[in-house]
């Protein structure tokens, strides 16, 4: 193992939650190098925690371990788990969803339950709501520093069981392809759309081509109007509409130096649906 | 000393502050591994920075160098000191009240007080604002490398002078238990109460067991009702309110997947006095 | 090389973008010792990542390199660059106005343009809109991890070519000096202006004196009154303004315990100019 440890949680930075996570992990192996992923995740945001995993994973060293927990069945019988992807990376989590992206776009080839016998700090028993520090972060630490193996987290699961979040397929169609905006580019407000840059290219897309838009909320059309398909945001001018392949190679929609989210009121979910079609 | 080095302040992350701390701390000493507790404490919050302190110190090794910089007298008498721990841990911080919930919950067994002739940053005489960077980083860098003793810090004050934030006391009586709103989980909204699980134990609770909860602001009512005691926030269906044992082993008030704190708009501190009844 | 690399961006932290970063950093050189300045700079403004590097540069090591993205040309023509300060510190950035502090207040000795042929994460040549973690993080984690020597960024540029900002420069006159708000401390409201210690030294100034300070918002007048010379803010009474030399030594304004900028509605920038006479 490499000694990495990253953490990501909906617990903020606020507080001290965080903090006692690192400190549990500095207890058990004081040579752990220790990251963070995000711990803004929408609380209880189960498909955010997926996603931002997905969207950073394959930019880290092989053997390096994440823990997420995003946990809002914290006391109920979901299971906590470890899992092992297909490159060698592993993610301590509850398995209640959040290994959906990483399952399907990365790919997991093994998952073992913690047992919490051997592996939950000792004298933890009577705290029942803060797994992400008694079992997450210290089982974590006991695996990235190699003080426990794969094999030693507990009992092998099938990875056919992991639970996995419901997730919109891509329409490629006549001229046309369909999908659903699954989360945002947050700061700078821009729509990160399913649709894969492969699917996208079906419509044989060039670049300063424009494409009709149309995104709807369930039922409700939300926007509609021709976008033209640049590189980058400098491709158009400041205020424009703009398509772009973004960073995780999917359908990105954004403003230069503006907020598409903002500016048309679009949410991220399955229930917001694009199309993007040929002119 | 095994390098460790956590920072807590209320100057946030949004401008250079704590970045010249961490730099000031890497100038002195290079292997210095440096984290940090929270920088998000409300704005001259000393309470808050007291108990996040407590909140998080038993869970890093001993030997950690604490630094907490909530210092709305800098440029007054205040003193800089650093407190040594019962548990060997060590706190470089203005004696402002900082060291409050430590001194009641965990124990300091020595405090001294930074000498400035030797322990401040050289080249920094006319800087009289920024204490955070030329003493307290600098001091705690210092002390977390090894490159000075506790007592090269400087010359020894008495614990018993430390100062410290009144506090309430948990009254224990036939069928109730009061105390008050300490602080806030502050992501999730659920209240924190100062009332310890052995304190509330006095009323022999058992889960599923409900309880008369009652919360004055001052002498005003502002929540009563009875409340269901849980292990966890599963124990109870979603939108519905839960009295807990939180991760520091006090009664914890929270609405499963919900902001309690929001919904009947509590705050905290010592006019925000909670009891807790036997049905 | 010191293996020290200091992120710095304006994509927040809400997302996966800064570990993507941390992640490519690693994936070059697992012994690299990363922090982060702020990932809060205002989105696209260019002038306050200029200004959070020069207020935090002084107090990192030498060979220590910095990376900063505030990027809104991402796909133009601009170009990416290192530079190398006077005190052998350098800073991998877009040259877009970012180094204009640096180069002003800390001074530039050599800048080269990054080959993005050598300095380019291999298989992202699809990806346009990400340079932070393609280019600069991957650029400055070879550079800090001593793989490449700054002769190996690219070819050299001219310093003199350094895109820069514009600036307010101070006006010192008989009994007065003028200046600009350059920005905030931004958790604790207060104005930190362009004006020097040593250009207000120009006024002779004594601790306890009181000075007619004016505030214009372009030609209109936002503030004017006459407040105390201090030298921190416990030597006015909570609630009353201070004039005084802030962290790094230029003239501030704040309210003790308060905030300058929201009690009068004070923004920053050129357009945001400030007299301080004797009175």
């Amino acid at each position: 193992m490499n000694n990495l440890l990253v953490l990501q949680s909906d617990f903020g930075l606020v507080d001290g939650a965080v903090s006692a996570m690192v400190g549990v992990a500095k207890l058990e192996a004081p040579e752990l190098d220790i990251h963070h992923l995000t711990h803004d995740i929408t609380p209880y945001n189960i498909f955010e925690a997926s996603y931002r995993l997905f969207q950073t994973i394959n930019y880290w060293p092989s053997d390096t371990v994440f823990v997420s927990v995003v946990d809002p069945g914290v006391g109920s019988k979901r299971k906590s788990v470890v899992a092992k992807t297909k490159n060698n990376q592993y993610i301590v989590t509850p398995d209640n969803g959040t290994l959906s992206y990483i399952k399907k776009h990365v790919g997991i080839v093994a998952v073992r339950e913690i047992s919490e016998v051997v592996n939950r700090r000792k004298n933890t028993e009577h705290s029942y709501t803060f797994h992400g520090r008694d079992v997450y972060a210290y089982t974590g630490a006991k695996l990235a520093s190699g003080h426990i193996s794969f094999e030693e987290v507990g009992p092998e699961l099938s990875v056919a069981d992991i639970v996995e979040l419901p997730v919109v397929e891509t329409v490629v169609g006549a001229g046309f392809v369909q999908g659903a905006i699954d989360i945002l580019d947050v700061r700078f407000g821009s729509l990160w759309t399913s649709i894969t840059r492969e699917e996208f290219n079906t419509l044989s897309p060039e670049f300063g081509q424009r494409f009709e838009v149309t995104i709807y909320n369930g039922d409700m059309l939300v926007y509609q109007n021709q976008i033209t398909y640049g590189k980058s945001f400098a491709d158009v001018r400041i205020g424009q509409p703009i398509l772009y392949i973004n960073s995780v190679y999917r359908v990105g929609l954004a403003i230069n130096q503006g907020s598409f989210a903002k500016a048309y009121n679009v949410g991220v979910g399955q229930q917001w649906r694009i199309e993007i079609k040929r002119v």
